[in-house]
């Protein structure tokens, strides 16, 4: 990091929320930081200061035309009180690969890392330590140029924010009912699916609402050229046990990259369990069911880590998975991710990565 | 309009910008208009406040899941001093057939409709007179609640901003060079192609950047699915004359329904011109073109009204249209809509609403 950071310490702190009721998304902590575009200057004046709110000018860019991209990761605090997070250069290249489809300039991944763990450090108080419980760090990039002309922005502003969170489903790791989408699609082969920007998410709502109101959780989302490609499950990669092998959706462009399905591949790979990632049509995944190799299925993010599926039902054929049971194998990936997460088990791929103050900058 | 339209006038008013050097969406007027919503009161509090910057929390909606819709209008002022805005009413139905597909709560039109009067009645001194000139009119809608939960908000805000513009190509109304893209899609049935929403321009951003690059002026999109029919052009509709008979692609629910391509079709047919809604693949447009029967294409929206095509550029496959002249019909229209919209020419459709100031609300 060629620029220096400043820190700017709140003169405030907030009450920390009820570790029992942290929900989701909800507290965020008492800093954030901030790292500005512009055309001439590039990426510059990185800066901790107290979380605040955005001021923008109503004609800025991100809320007209919708330029902007996100993560989302976790920290968590170690027995031992050490700060790791899982993977976060994973993150920042696929932030860099959503900039790139979405005509955003490049951000230095290094930097970005360094801030990230800087500002952990400084709300390093926020995380969480009960089971279930993490640190969730949002980046975000959004276009603040003040122009109304549909044109990639020449401003631009990164910033991280925190939350403390408790487990995504406040039912815990039970498995959800998910509802097959025939009507929607969430993205499309050519589009930005394969992106983490804003409009997938808000293409998603509506179908999610129509869940909802059905009793399902989630959608499965199939794929928006022949409808029957079996692409993610709400904002989750999505893996079935098929006859004692694992199948995944394969990255079409359409799908994102998660990683923690990245993650599960290799765990099971390790594991010597078969793992295919490959097209999966709804029909072929009923027709397995119906001769009973379907055994089990879930859900993977960052968010939930494994969600297990206990129930489909695609144009009004409900089918149970694994006895509306969670299954073996999400119980062991569960386990096993988490571990590795929060520091109880070995990390035979080094993934976790440990923040810690870094007191200067070259 | 059930609530009383509160107003607060700027007390310093910005120097109006030079009416030849006007460009897009650059300059804003003194005011803009504000009406918020939340679960338990709805819509409420309308009020028309000094241009000011919107200052939202970090974990707003908008910025994460890009829960919003927008509109874009005009108002003119005639020669004898009358405001006229073009179909005002037409752009609050698509507003919430948008919000319907982006499970944002439905907004009364009438108490729209008359805040945006209003508000042009509090800034008329920005409507610019110069020929081509006119004053852009953005109202648009952003989910404000600051909550990382995937899920519709449960707090917006509806804004009402406005730019005085000058033609929408400097270059005035000459045809344009267009790329019919391969690569990128811009929408897809089930998608939100017909939501005049910020993720619709967003993934539009990449390609239209590519095709700046190659010396086109904007993209031809065809459909997500088989990859060969027409959509739109930009952010337009798009007409082509072929063999005395226009044609223009139907409503699929990936095309933006234009309310400048739903006037044009009711200008033709009140001309006896024979039109038709359609699906039109590139290969028999070329075909077309192959045999001397295209005689006209173009582009229609709000912001440029007509833009002529001049060339298409279809897989390395150049093609002039009308030796890149602006055709007849395309003037005719121009000419028409124009002069209707400035209230030059009679208005036979009654698409004109006058803007004056309302007194009270009932
Ligand atoms: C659309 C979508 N699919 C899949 C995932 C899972 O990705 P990851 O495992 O990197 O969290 C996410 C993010 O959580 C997502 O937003
Ligand atoms: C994607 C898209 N298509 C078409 C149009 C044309 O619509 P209208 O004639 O209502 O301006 C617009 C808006 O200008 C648009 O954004």
């Amino acid at each position: 990091m060629t620029q220096a950071l400043d820190i700017q310490h709140t003169l405030t702190k907030k009450i920390k929320p009820d570790e029992d009721k942290l929900g989701f998304g909800i507290h965020f902590t008492d800093h954030m930081f901030i790292l500005d575009y512009t055309a001439d200057k590039g990426w510059h004046q990185p800066r901790i200061i107290p979380y605040q709110p955005i001021v923008l000018d109503p004609a800025a860019k991100v809320f007209h035309y919708g330029q902007t991209v996100f993560e989302g990761l976790k920290a968590y605090k170690t027995e031992d009180g050490r700060i790791l997070l899982f993977r976060p250069e994973q993150n920042l290249q696929r932030l860099n690969r959503s900039n790139e489809r979405l005509s955003i300039p490049y951000l230095d991944e290094e930097l970005a890392l360094d801030a990230l763990k800087q500002l952990i450090v400084v709300d390093q108080d926020w995380i969480p330590s009960k089971a279930g419980t993490s640190l969730y760090i949002r980046p975000f990039i959004i276009a603040t140029e003040a122009l109304l002309g549909v044109a990639p922005s020449t401003r631009y502003q990164f910033m991280i924010i925190m939350s403390p969170v408790g487990p995504y489903y406040s039912e815990g790791v039970n498995p959800v009912k998910i509802f097959v989408e025939s009507q929607y699609v969430r993205a499309v082969n050519g589009g930005v699916g394969e992106a983490k920007t804003a409009g997938n998410y808000a293409a998603g709502l509506k179908a999610q609402e129509g869940a909802t109101d059905k009793g399902y959780s989630q959608v499965l989302w199939l794929d928006g050229v022949h409808r029957k490609y079996i692409e993610e499950v709400g904002s989750m990669n999505v893996f079935f046990k098929i006859n004692g092998t694992v199948h995944t959706p394969a990255l079409n462009g359409s799908i994102l990259d998660g990683i923690t399905r990245k993650s599960i591949i290799q765990l099971l790979k390790h594991w010597n369990i078969p793992v295919v990632e490959r097209t999966i049509s709804i029909e072929e995944l009923y027709e397995h069911h119906a001769k009973g190799e379907l055994e089990e299925a879930f859900g993977t993010g960052t968010a939930a880590v494994i969600s297990p599926i206990g129930e489909l039902n695609w144009q009004d054929q409900k089918i149970s998975l694994n006895g509306g049971q969670t299954g073996e194998l999400s119980t062991k990936l569960y386990q096993t991710l988490t571990g590795i997460q929060n520091g109880i088990l070995p990390d035979p791929f080094n993934w976790m990565v440990e923040a810690t103050a870094i007191s200067s900058h070259s």
